[in-house]
């Protein structure tokens, strides 16, 4: 009987007293989706008991309403420019405890030396990441960006400690042809995260008969309806530009709350840092009329259970004291956030240790971002707060570009890994008026990718970005604004608050030229092959219904 | 790509035609607590797409509703008086799929040979019979039957097919003392489940806290509650005299449905065939009150998630293509059962491969049953339809017992290892006019019991047990009928029809004399030392709460 056991359970019986007892709770419980008043008992970390209890020390909550640690069923935490160190901490400042992690972005740059980087960060956070490992890097096997990895090489983490299993299969494609590389990856673990915009019928039970079990890229209500029927977990995601949790709330119920779960996917520091992370969605699903119950029954054990973490997801004896305090259900904002039964207090910023990788990006010249030619143009159509683009048609000149009155602008993707590939293409729905943005951000290569009102200032915003060696920046006239981005041009290693005030300072530029709320992460999305309709990559103007390569002009 | 997932994958797609398409079918969905007008794919016995598809061979269900196949979340098999494959040719035939079995009677009488004879049973069996191994072996430590189950002889089961994990730990006083050896069981699989009748408050979380995840022993309501707020799943149960659905059915909402399923725990055969089996506690729970799609969830989704079974407990790609087909969710009669897509249709009788076991009991002589002496008197008082027993008083000569008036009767328990122990002790509540019962059932030591109104006839009804080398016997006057138990006294090699016959013979002399609905299930009942509140053992009357023997007269 080693002596910890024995006296966790001593103090669960009252026999001895239990470490830390947060007295005259409110306590969430997700078992009955109900509220319960009672003293919660912690001892090394564990609830130990709920009722009546005395402790070394004695918190006593007056009331308060406090909940299990909240869990984001899925994020790219590349996707917030922080370092894990930096996003943990500002994530715990809004009640969650766990994140369920998908290092996605920096394995397409950095491959496996990526993924140790942020497993290897990871180790010391204020709070828990665990890993779905990247399935399709690249995306597809025209993406090339810094790395492939193999089945073997995801093999090589499988076992390891906070590796859960295989993170969203986006190739769709691959698994309904019964792709070799991408079964072997499937069957690597029984934990499967799945990522199919828009599949249904008999593709959707043959893609999740192959063993996905989940989806967060549903937008509609239908779509998330059919996916539940058919056995998926549904994550309703509430990205910076992907807020679907509006238009998808209405599919949970009591009865199907225990399949859903909410995420966050590709969030930015200044969102997390104004509008909050899983509490956000909370407070975004009750707006949208759930009850605050059913809400917090998905943030918390419906999530821990999706991913079988049977250690959380709840305060019941034997499970992790993870757990916040906030004000009041309805409105939900978090006052203080406790993991293993210790507040998560103010943290001094943590430097990352990222070993500089090569950012071998040349700017363009004039005359390969030039275009030419008239007739019906293909455009990609922004599509607000949804990582959806549509397939436009214009009838345009292309002397004519920028067209400021159509909204329609000159975007630009230069290969980052030394290829010195280039593609110019048309999007709509920027608004910008003037001034022009690029970034090392751009799924899932991660290429450089730049849009805006002029030539001029497109090769500038570009030079700007390859002179820090990745990062994003805002060039209009003399005005030059940016933030580098100096983990593998996608993360950066300033502390937090000051991601945060430069990212805002990014907005603030782009606000004044009239522009879309957060157009740094919709542009990062524009080179996403494996999402509908339209593209752009380093080869130009990519089709995914068709999935393949076209031409400017059809 | 092996051929056989090929095929089914191309048959999700509707590239080949399915093995076997159930059209026009009415499906009830868990997922979603909803049903769904759809065809279903089956292939190589997998769900292979719900939706519009041709099979090679086509079974058109002209609307019927079809369910998911119904799971038993806690069976004693052997308290059926069947042996496994007798007892799955029974239950199949109320839409039962799969059942999850404690052979812990058999453990108790012929020790890890038992356990490998239910197991080596089940292998061919029209459902699928998967196993929670014997903690608590024998009950307590006084309570030897036939074997001592070690935590070293269970770890010989780990890793078998088939083996989930840990029964019932009924070992409540070991647990929250930190015992050696039932710790050592409990941390032999993720899977454990618990057996804690009245346990509340700190122990309750103690008792949790050790790993204890589930229970199956409320009797009230808020007992229920409690345990499921604290992280238990509850099994509500309906045995034949353990029948605690009506008053537990009220902690059973859309949002606690996920953590409650159904249990049968112990059902002799007469109610298997007459009442059914989980089909009888969804009616049961559906009469309560319960909507007949929450009490469904519990029976298929519910059951299947509490032991990560997650090829079963819905229609969905990829799971297992067991259903029932219903007349109707609210009367919910079976009409058929489908395992792996094929109809389990009326099956000739199975032998089981028993090798005997010695039945060691001597009948006792007059003296030996004869009791003296006079005044407050220690009685155990039957409840109705609960093995719970109450632990009365009545001043009393012993002279004049039986006491019809009363209802109070002499019961005898005679040791059948070969010790020629005999307890006696008084019993009130059969009802009995005259004749005397006995049976070689009797948990967990299943040494011989009988009850009766005089010592002549109870011991007539012993020494038929003994003849049988185990059985169940009635006795009155001339009268004599009986079931042979030849497995180890407690199934019987008959069979399921000619059981249920017997015990339908033997039930209807019972009840000529008055008795109370199934007399030898109560009796079997009367030696369980770890259900409060008064027993009766081999050594005389023993005190639950005092854990300890007791004089008959206090």
């Amino acid at each position: 009987m080693p002596d910890r056991r024995r006296r966790i359970i001593d103090a669960a019986r009252g026999l001895v007293p239990a470490d830390r007892v947060f007295s005259n709770a409110t306590l969430f419980n997700p078992f009955s989706c109900a509220w319960e008043q009672a003293s919660l008992a912690v001892t090394d970390g564990i609830v130990v008991g709920i009722g009546d209890y005395r402790g070394i020390t004695d918190h006593d909550l007056h009331g308060a309403q406090i909940v299990p640690g909240l869990i984001d069923a899925h994020v790219h935490i590349e996707s917030s420019l922080l370092t894990p160190k930096e996003y943990t901490r500002l994530v715990a400042t809004h009640g969650t405890t766990t994140v369920i992690a998908d290092p996605h972005e920096i394995a397409n740059v950095a491959g496996v030396a990526g993924i140790e980087f942020m497993m290897r960060e990871a180790r010391d956070t204020p709070i828990d990441i665990l890993f779905m490992l990247p399935s399709c890097v690249p995306a597809t096997p025209r993406d090339v960006g810094g790395a492939v990895l193999t089945a073997s090489d995801l093999a090589g983490f499988i076992g390891r400690a906070g590796v859960l299993g295989i993170g969203e299969v986006m190739n769709v494609t691959g698994v309904l042809a019964q792709d070799q590389e991408i079964l072997e990856k499937i069957a690597l673990a029984p934990l499967v995260d799945g990522h199919a915009p828009l599949l249904s019928g008999a593709d959707l039970n043959a893609y999740t008969l192959s063993g996905m079990q989940s989806d967060h890229e549903c937008i509609r209500r239908e779509e998330a309806e059919e996916k539940l029927r058919r056995g998926m977990y549904i994550f309703l995601r509430e990205g910076s530009t992907e807020r679907n949790i509006r238009d998808l709330a209405g599919i949970v119920t009591p009865c199907t709350a225990p399949r859903c779960c909410f995420a966050t996917d590709d969030c930015h520091a200044d969102m997390l840092a104004a509008d909050g992370h899983i509490d956000n969605c909370v407070r975004t699903a009750i707006a949208a009329g759930l009850e605050p119950e059913i809400a917090l029954r998905m943030a918390t054990l419906s999530a821990a259970e999706r991913f079988r973490l049977f250690d959380r997801g709840a305060l019941a004896p034997g499970r992790l004291a993870d757990f916040c305090v906030i004000d009041d259900c309805r409105t939900f904002s978090v006052k203080a956030t406790f993991k293993r039964g210790v507040a998560i207090g103010s943290l001094p910023p943590r430097p990352a240790a990222w070993t500089p990788h090569p950012f071998a990006c040349t700017a363009p010249d004039r005359d390969t971002v030039r275009i030419s030619g008239s007739g019906i143009a293909r455009v990609i159509g922004i599509v607000p707060h949804q990582i959806i683009t549509e397939s436009l048609q214009f009838d345009l000149d292309a002397q004519k570009i920028p067209d400021l009155d159509r909204d329609i602008l000159k975007v630009v993707v230069c290969n980052r890994y030394g290829t010195g590939a280039c593609g110019v293409g048309l999007v709509h729905g920027f608004g910008f008026s003037c001034g022009a943005i690029a970034s090392s951000v751009a799924h899932d290569a991660h290429n450089l990718i730049a849009v805006g009102t002029s030539d001029a200032e497109i090769l500038r915003a570009i030079t700007d970005v390859i002179r820090m060696q990745g990062g994003m920046a805002a060039v209009a006239g003399k005005e030059r604004v940016s933030l580098p981005l100096d983990c593998g041009g996608l993360m950066s290693t300033l502390p937090y608050p000051d991601v945060v005030q430069r990212l805002a300072a990014l907005h603030a530029v782009t606000r004044r030229w009239g522009g879309i709320e957060d157009p740094f992460m919709n542009l990062s999305f524009l080179s996403l092959t494996v999402i509908p309709s339209l593209r752009i990559t380093d080869r130009g103007i990519f089709d995914v219904a068709k999935f393949s390569d076209v031409p400017l002009f059809s």
